[in-house]
């Protein structure tokens, strides 16, 4: 085993928890607050460029000497589909003009993959963050080898058997079993492939048979209880997201932090009609104009993403914010509201309590 | 509390293990063997009348003195709708027709529902199981006061929060909570409702939390190591269906343990093309009838389950197992193949070893 892989489940033995690093809600300051509670916080880079990636590096290190995760998306780029990218406009072009709006005329690729991205992987190399995690798919093996070679574990997102068997493959030091209750962007390799959608304790007890790699278990998991429930299933750690979403270290806004705290938390969809890619949140009037019978299909990751932040901005200026990316899992009624040190101490505790049981 | 109920808990405190009732697949032979192992093993007669419900009850009484548990079917019967039956027999037709037979021309309501079943309802007054649990909905207030009155604990599955509450202002004894991974029949109150969809975990944590009843966990279960999971979530109990499949006691036939034991166990589809109402199984030809894009809708339950079942019937003659109802849940893979008192040790002693972690 990588020696940084050790020092990674060392690290696990006594703090199996990891902050899910959630682009555009996690922030330095969340991440830094979970890595110096002695769990591991993580940032999501995949949403910015390698200079805004690399700030946010710092800035983590600038609060915290401890260790965190730096995760970057792995997707394939969007194959041209002009034809298809207006129908899925002139569907949402209703929803614009409600609000004094036209939908765009054409779409952009706002995220760029980190596949064959030689800036963030130059950055990743020079600021060494402890760990750097892979989603919706692998880098090239040169970049795997590049970023263990220099003392990073490496993670990947695997949401069945066969994405499992390719992470460990690909020399990669662990996995991260994404159940279908997780909430954010489902980590599958392939968007148009078929979803068994399994769940997160059904995953995690397949792979952990299956053996090879340590599992990271993810998805409506929301208190020790639940830490404690996939240890037992023979997880290293639990990864929680949607637990550290209502902590004021987040970048998540009023309206996010109102509708995780009310009756909306108990309805979530997994949708392709706010990005392009299966992604699960609470649930919505966009997610409404992705189900609707007949409609078309949502433009491709990450191109849908660029209209729906468009109309996203569009309502949220006249104080409507029904089309917005408020991620979630199915776990959210249990989310807390407490600074992030704080959450991870209840959450060791409960751990701890439940040992007992 | 019920003082039955207690007993049922002083129970689970040594084998917190219910095999589940699976109407068609468990026979007395299987829960005789789970309940003489001191679990709660279970037999399902929502699919036979009341003279063959008793027989199976005095067939299981006949082999361990041990309690046990009746499961009762309480669905609301199928609305007339002979062009919508109509059109899904059109759309079965084809398939009919490559094995030389022809659609019925109409179906049957092939099940009674337990609503209203006064002949049940005395027969299990009379023979008085340890436990009688409901699925897909409650009976009437009379029904579940005069079963608690003759000293039966109640239990019913719940789906979602929202059947959890209508079953503690019944005045149930305890909440089978099924989730999405389960195999079989989903429990929901009303098929045509919308389904959060809600794994296992997820679901027992927030019935937990909210209280009321004692949670006995159902879906995606396999091993020792999955019942102390939900343990850990505070479940009393787990039920296991899948994981009692391949016992030679249960009454799956060869094609459906080949393909339980084979490849065809990492896919399953939840499908109402087999019944009519959603249920989870190993995908098929069936299901995929079902899922035929512009198809119509399945029959309501159980008249779909006529043309289903006579289709199997006729594809299965011919050595065709793709239109059978080989339910399984989404642990299927993991399922073992030994008899059932040895099984249910086994997971006992994997419970008992997993409390050290």
């Amino acid at each position: 085993m990588h020696s940084a892989t050790a020092r990674l489940l060392a690290r696990f033995s006594t703090a199996p928890l990891v902050q899910a690093p959630m682009a555009g809600v996690s922030t330095p300051a969340l991440a830094a607050a979970v890595s110096g509670a002695g769990a591991l916080g993580s940032i999501g880079i995949g949403a910015s460029g390698a200079t805004q990636g690399r700030d946010m590096i710092r800035a983590v290190r600038a609060l915290t000497p401890e260790p965190f995760q730096v995760n970057v998306f792995c997707h394939a780029p969007a194959a041209p589909d002009p034809a298809g990218e207006a129908a899925w406009l002139a569907h949402l072009e209703p929803a614009f003009r409600e609000f004094g709006g036209r939908a765009p005329p054409s779409l952009d690729e706002i995220y760029r993959s980190f596949l064959g991205d030689e800036d963030t992987l130059r950055l990743l190399l020079a600021e060494r963050p402890a760990a750097v995690s892979f989603h919706f798919g692998l880098p090239e093996a040169g970049a795997i080898a590049a970023l263990r070679d220099a003392g990073i574990v490496t993670l990947a997102t695997a949401t069945c058997l066969d994405e499992a068997d390719r992470i460990a493959a690909a020399g990669v030091d662990a996995w991260v079993a994404q159940g279908i209750e997780a909430g954010g962007h489902r980590g599958m390799f392939d968007p148009a492939g078929r979803d068994e959608g399994l769940p997160t304790a059904v995953l995690v007890r397949q792979l952990v048979k299956r053996g090879g790699l340590p599992v990271i278990a993810a998805g409506g998991i929301m208190d020790g209880q639940g830490i404690r429930a996939v240890l037992d299933l023979g997880a290293v750690a639990a990864q929680l997201g949607t637990a550290f979403i209502l902590c004021p270290e987040s970048a998540a806004g009023p309206a996010y932090r109102d509708a995780l705290k009310g009756p909306r938390a108990h309805r979530t969809g997994l949708t392709t009609a706010i990005s392009g890619r299966p992604a699960r949140g609470l649930h919505n009037r966009l997610m409404a104009l992705g189900e609707a019978a007949g409609g078309p299909a949502a433009a491709a990751y990450p191109r849908a993403y660029d209209a729906g932040k468009q109309l996203h901005a569009l309502a949220a200026a006249a104080g409507n914010h029904e089309f917005a990316a408020h991620w979630a899992g199915q776990g959210a009624p249990l989310a807390r509201e407490m600074p992030a040190a704080r959450l991870v101490q209840q959450l060791l505790a409960e751990v701890a309590s439940s040992r007992k049981g």
